[in-house]
């Protein structure tokens, strides 16, 4: 019986991934307890701080089928974490009393924080797929649609021609930026903790940092320069690092929930049988993927904001701002795995209408192109005198509900100039796309 | 497998409740969907719309152990939202296609919407025990040491006394709030979605009023006067509400943390065999319970800020929006039980030292009681002059780590009108608890 | 030289009001202030506690031009609060040392969070002037269009028709409500402060109920139970109302927004020359209030969680937390301020184009009555085969691009039962508005 | 008359800093459109685009004096945006309508994005030198107290040794990684926005690509790679930066108000004459500095949050999301300004007492040594026993108020092996400080 809708029977497809859910489960975050203790007991033997006998009896018994999971709850609601429990479950397990040398010099949020690590290295793993995922289908649009003309938007309002390639562009480039993010923060975020009651690993009167470097080498994290107990900006930042991903994943469910509007029906969401479709209402098409994007990522940047109160840590180890971090992380990637999964879907199977493209740039009768006309009468006319000229045209256009070629055509001042097949490639969007192309071709070269 | 610490094997016992998580399950919501069916058809079978023979034949399938849920998995994967596929599985448990008649009018967000506000009318009890429970708790303690003198503190520095009943009788008042608030907005949002396709009812022609007067009363809830599918500051109400109380078990949880610390030691959370304590390190008594609700409370504020986002609906039916609410309000809920539990538990059972609180008003040697002593010397030596003269003397104190007491005694001017049992009495702190106890009074006679 | 929005030369009359600045300004705070300490000495020298001499003169120089501000500010910076430089200053405008009367018994934060309790008094008396004046304004289009019918959209799809009044009556129910909340929510937040320095009042030994009680009916605020100098769920209070009433202001302009867009085109804020138009794109009508609403709210809802945040307060004062509320509540009222104006500007010149709105309706020739004409053929051909009768001809309507009504009128099975002009009126919007205006009438009579 | 605390002329110094403050100012911003319209007409002359008399003619006016600020606001009030008000104001001061060519090409976001990329890099300079600062003090106090002893403290108990330094360089750590950070966002922040109306720069037929990139050579900034109009991602890791940032100084307030408590007493801020004292309790010293620190931080994350918001801008040109940052930014910047300058005036100025933590370590006579006794015991009773004995004679310590040195050399299987002094020596936290030297020499060794 799930509470949550990320571990709901019903919801948990839709709003994360099973591969998500399986990184924050209680088998895996016990596992990871279970091999950084095996992984302890190894280097310890290796290095003599504990006996050999001792370290291969412990792995041995590193696996979570052995762990009693109801024990376990018993344990942590009495403890108030698992770790405790599950060494001395872990123990327990071990022949001749060898269980003595499990968790030897470690502190419960050494074991704790470690396993987060793992976990968010195998979290950043799928989030990293799946954004390379999201990476290529924006390329492929990109360049099938570089010249593919549509009406830019500004202000809800039509402004002037863009490419439905270039807008897939612009989403790439920040793509993009958040991969390069990620490269970045791993440095800084992929490290083991290990360092005893406050810090100072006095737990271990020898090996003490040589059990460190070990140990991290044993996990392939990197060895921290000092104990981070209480040092959280790390794991805040994996956070806004989600939310960041999550604004952009926003904004693309922004865009296609619009142009998917009945009014406009320019993309939609790929079509799958009964999807998204009403029993009474045949001509909806509702943007389902783009509403549990946009649900997603509002939570996520919430969460972002809540890891970095868990920042506020007191003194070596802190009093609460540490179990913010439990509650939020596995959720912001949880929620994020949906977000992103559900971008994927939509853009990998996105339908475009180019010809709806074309038919809305028509709609104001050339009135979007009228920048393009002021420009090209500006060397004939002078500039401001186009201006004003075709300003006043446009309006007489939007009273009169005539198109903008024919008012065009029709003053003698401009038809001296320019006859109507010139006024015509004026007003035909694909001559006043800019650099839509040279743009999306700047960011297709980027791409490593 | 779950993979939010709500929904945990190890965690859902220390963050949330059984009985708040059995509101927010998957069953309960399905279940709660079949209620609202079988009800609505009872009443639109009573007014005729329906043959009664249809509502009886629904009305008796509409239990939650007929659904099959993986199927409904499958369905709410494939639409969107789990209604229809209940609505279908419904109709399926029919005889004579007598559930055609199943759903009439009626449309997903009506079903879903009233479920929630049947949820919410659930969890809300929930809270409201615990709020009475605690303020029992809370009544108790203000009662049994309205005169218990201890320090209090102002930007933790010792200040001047007051009485740990004052401290008790402090934060009930602000629980008697939050139960006021609690009744007031229940009015709000105790009120059922009964609205059709974009809220006007016009899936009815016949009886769509009738048939919504009567299915809230069914219900037992307030009919709406207009649809609110996008009008949604009850359920943002409903969030700001538990963020509110959050705040103020999240300062009972901050002064618990303070007061138990190793240098204060003035209360402690009730001590359970092995709980909060270490293995190695004895002198440790964890305010375990606290770190819970610090950490519960952190996350809750935020959720009551998506739901604020979550009022920002487009339209008739929201794009994304509604499914904020979907996501937070179970988590929102579901984690304030677990802080309302836990400080339920600490108050319940909390353990007061009032020599502790004793021996630290003394720390100081007097100094804390400085005021007191300018002001029993006012009389005497004028106000200005006994602020200066005592104030030169506390300062002689710190620098020569003497009791205030000694110099006060030894002082001429002084001396020459209060002896030092005078003295001794201007610095006893129960001679100084103003009208701590006249507070505690006030605020217990508030009580109904 | 201002750096905040708010303060700025440029924007403050766009993002906030004059009005709701000057409350909030650093002269109507230390106004309060000596107001607050004028009402202190006129209750303590009716009481006897100090010379009416001194009472009279400490009154008599509460003005805050006598107060010398870049002395204040020096003070301010040094104490760490303004209330004793106030006092400091106050104190050296009186004669004969009577000044020392002056701030008799009080602290700094009982006059800092009384002075906050009288700025929040004027503040919601701005937004409940507002909200009346909106309420008013959405009164008046909720009965003008009452019958005036558009498409209701559902995850912005073109779902069934309703009416503008309809649409504008749904945001008046939700304006009632803050109304309801702000009546409320005053019984608790409008209480004043005076308690001394723990909140024992110890620093009064005689008289200090009594002075309480005077000071609170000089002000005309409530007597608190007890001091609430670290129980701030009131002022949360205030900050989570402001969220919602931003909320749904934050509805009302993403609805305006999108139906501004230029492929909408049904309503239009308000029309003032050059504004929010474009030089060079004549056919833009850009939402600017719009825009400015958006942006204010969804700021004001992360205040609320940072005065949720606030709440967090230590023992008997509070060590950081108590600061977050001087940063936020000025912002979150200033910013509702602009919110709200612009909510207003646009509701009161709204321009409505009930023809774009029938136009829409149409836009699918027939599809979005398609419910409409399952409900009407029901009698005739059975429920169950009307609608996939009409399912299909639907979908070959959007197939084929030819109106619904020439599928229906052309269908040997449907032709048997409606001719051409009865299948029209199925068609006719006007006819399928449901309870449209019966909700309007409800929502309007709920009006006091 | 200032609204907000950042402007109030009482509080600018405490919660902001003058520099600061000028970057985000009315009047920096507006000279920094200037600029850019400066460099935009010389880049313009140069290629050829308008004539150099133009370009020289608008650079000679690009003066913030020249520009009538409250015209401005009225400009700016009527438009929506006040760029156009700017460069409507230039052209006039230009001879000979040379002014016509002026914002040749450009858009209003275009100026406004490049100005606040400008002024971000103004903000982030101050910034940088802050966290130097801070990073300088940090290891000063990091190297002087590499071997202080002071006691660790886990859930604000106290738990084993640590060092004063240790504590320090932790800190130091931290910082040193959000300068890493800042480095890597520079890359991606200071890129210029440079794109018409849509993005595409159609409104330049020639020479487009090369007015980008002369535009960004004269600015000192990178070219994007394109329009970055409703790409947001960057501009709210600035916000997410700076509320990492805020975390560590949070962390630090904290510590630092923790240690300043009466009972604790380890660390004091900076004594200045009446800074944080009480005029009746000279026995306080309030952490003022750490208050403010704390309050601001949490407003910032909340910021962050916002900033997240404003990235899901729709279409090419947002409607809303955009002026989220117009209010959020300066803000934001500002008030860590003044989290950074107290961070600073904390750590250049702490008074730390290292008698006193001595003094606390001894608090729990020896049971804090619990640990360590225990280790050295293991050797001669074997771990288990040793840990059983130990933690008895630590219960029997507690209950009878006993120093545990005593019980232990009282102890008869104990004094067999360790005599009083031996014993004395391994209860000596000196002796168990683990690795906190090498940590706090690690982290040194890492600084540049």
């Amino acid at each position: 019986m799930a509470s949550t809708l990320i571990d709901s029977a019903i919801f948990q497809g839709i709003f994360s991934s099973d591969e998500m859910r399986q990184v924050w489960s209680d088998e895996n975050r016990t596992q990871k307890y279970l091999d950084i203790e095996a992984a302890l007991a190894r280097v310890q033997g290796r290095l003599g701080l504990i006996p050999q006998e001792a370290a291969d009896e412990i792995a041995s018994h590193c696996r979570v089928e052995q762990i009693d999971m109801a024990l376990l709850r018993r344990q942590t609601e009495r403890i108030g974490y698992p770790v405790l429990g599950v060494v001395s479950q872990l123990g327990a397990l071990c022949r001749d009393r060898l269980g003595e040398y499990c968790h030897w010099g470690a502190t419960t949020q050494d074991i704790t924080d470690t396993a987060t690590v793992l976990q968010i290295r195998e979290g950043l793993a799928l989030v990293e797929a799946d954004l390379a995922a999201i990476s290529a289908a924006l390329a492929r649009h990109a360049k099938a649609h570089r010249d593919t003309p549509m009406i830019g938007r500004s202000n809800l309002q039509q402004a002037v021609p863009v490419t439905f390639g270039y807008k897939m562009a612009g989403l790439l480039s920040a793509i993009e930026r958040h991969r390069q993010r990620l490269a970045q923060l791993k440095a800084r975020v992929l490290v083991a903790e290990f360092a005893g009651a406050a810090g100072t690993l006095a737990s271990l009167q020898t090996g003490a940092m040589a059990t460190q470097a070990g140990l991290c080498a044993e996990l392939d994290l990197a060895q921290p320069l000092i104990a981070w107990h209480t040092l959280r900006d790390n794991i805040a930042e994996v956070g806004t690092f989600l939310g960041l991903v999550g604004g952009t994943l926003g904004k693309l469910s922004m865009d296609v929930k619009l142009m998917m509007q009945t009014e406009v029906g320019e993309v939609y969401e790929p079509y799958a049988h009964g999807r998204g479709s009403s029993s009474t209402m045949p001509q909806k098409r509702n943007p389902i993927s783009s509403c549990y994007i946009h649900a997603a990522v509002s939570v996520v940047r919430q969460h972002a904001a809540a890891l970095m109160d868990a920042m506020i840590a007191d003194h070596e180890r802190s009093t609460g701002p540490w179990e913010i971090e439990w509650i939020v992380l596995p959720e912001a990637f949880c929620l994020m795995a949906g977000a992103l999964k559900q971008s994927r879907f939509v853009l990998e199977g996105l339908e475009v209408d180019a010809q709806a493209m074309r038919r809305n740039i028509e709609l104001t009768q050339g009135l979007v192109m009228s920048e393009a006309v002021m420009m090209g009468l500006g060397p004939h006319l002078g500039r401001e005198a186009a201006h004003d000229l075709v300003y006043d045209l446009c309006r007489e256009a939007v009273s009169t509900q005539r198109p903008l070629l024919d008012l065009l055509a029709a003053h003698p001042e401009i038809s001296r100039h320019l006859d109507r097949p010139a006024l015509a490639r004026l007003l035909d969007p694909a001559n006043y796309l800019g650099q839509s192309g040279v743009m999306v071709d700047r960011v297709l070269a980027s791409l490593g």
